[in-house]
């Protein structure tokens, strides 16, 4: 069994290390569009022809899942690359949110993520379908940047809540969407922030749903390759120390 | 006469502004590339294609001249533009070296941009040969996502400042190139930070580099045109809120 993982650039890397952890899979195959990051801001149409041509590229590999680990492409190219693909897809967006399905519909629900994956609304829509009415949405653009800049903790980060959280409710906040795949690196000092919040990792998510829906057990030592459309050797150096530090 | 200016997404909205205040030309032509926006971590060929093309694109308008507002761009694609280019090609690195001629090489001049501009070694070539010994070259990376998102000044550029600037001789340093079209907006900040700098723009410096070599002169209330290649809306609404920023 192989798994296809696609996403922008190098966050899907997060995801990876829960795939990897999770041993469902005799070989990860992950590809970063790194040459045309971030997705975010491009226009729809745009990232559904490169979700379409990640598929393409993956479609090489014999792949018998592909996981979506990009925001951009999860909120507004997933059916399309789900019609297009021989094997089943799934996607960060999909994944997250059921990971709140056991929360309270009491709590206020914190979602962040790119002003992209915010504005695209694709989160809120499906949190208001199953019934989360109150769902404070707050774009947290510095976070990607701070993330690649190995701060993920600290002063600057300190400031940088009290810029995006500083008028938020933090004691009654009940869970939190980390609706960007860079952000888990910044779980520690979110959760001493926030309390009484679960924190929701679209990795932990993806790990279930494919448990869960796809019944698949952990059974490989798994095998990952590493590609990317641009800058392989910085793709690759940053892959061998983020995945030994979300793996430590 | 007319002008394009070629960047790899909004920063060259910073040179613009003094090309627009330069009245030099009747008509200027912006192209950002923000398809494929940012440039800075691409491979060296990458960014010669993406220049070339760019160039073709402002072929178009019938330009007299070209100004290459990226740093990616200027440090390792200038000569080819210039090749290809039946009129004038001037770049942010070759003004932006300009601007420190009148200093003393005595003291320690301070170079900043992003880590693939420092990376490139493109300004410490040219500054070195021209004589400053003493260039101290910071990649100061999270300044762009700052200034992109309104954060010119405050308790998070000053925790940035520790960070990057910290460990330097503030007191000494003599100059300071700019060198990313976006810092300009966080230059207050950084004049109260190092008192006995100058601050080199590349923008200023741009007009100077026209007037002094081309003997250009003030003669026109110039019109703006602004492309993208793509999110153009978004583009035209950040250069409305920085234009009129830069202006005032």
């Amino acid at each position: 069994m192989r798994c296809g993982v696609f996403d922008s650039g190098i966050g899907g890397l997060t995801v990876t290390a829960h795939l990897l952890n999770a041993g469902f899979f005799e070989e990860i195959i992950y590809y970063g569009d790194t040459a045309r990051v971030p997705y975010g801001n491009r226009n729809e149409s745009t990232i559904i022809r490169y979700g379409l041509e990640g598929l393409e590229f993956l479609k090489n590999f014999n792949i018998d899942f592909l996981v979506v680990a990009c925001n951009s492409v999860s909120a507004v190219a997933l059916s399309e690359l789900q019609r297009e693909a021989p094997f089943p897809v799934v996607g960060v967006i999909e994944a997250g949110v059921r990971g709140v399905l056991t929360l309270s519909k009491d709590s206020p629900l914190l979602l962040i993520g790119t002003r992209a994956t915010i504005g695209s609304k694709a989160y809120q829509k499906r949190l208001n379908q199953i019934g989360f009415k109150r769902v404070i949405a707050v774009p947290t653009p510095l976070f990607v940047p701070l993330v690649e800049e190995g701060i993920w903790d600290g002063k600057i980060v300190e400031e940088v809540f009290k810029l995006y959280f500083g008028k938020l409710p933090r004691q009654e906040i009940g869970g939190i969407i980390l609706g960007c795949t860079h952000y888990p690196f910044l779980a520690p000092p979110i959760a001493r922030y926030f309390p009484s919040a679960r924190l929701v990792h679209s990795g932990e998510e993806i790990v279930r749903l494919l448990r869960d829906k796809f019944y698949l057990k952990p059974k490989y030592r798994t095998k990952l390759q590493i590609y990317a459309s641009d800058n392989v050797e910085q793709v690759r150096e940053m892959a061998t120390r983020w995945l030994s530090h979300l793996s430590s």
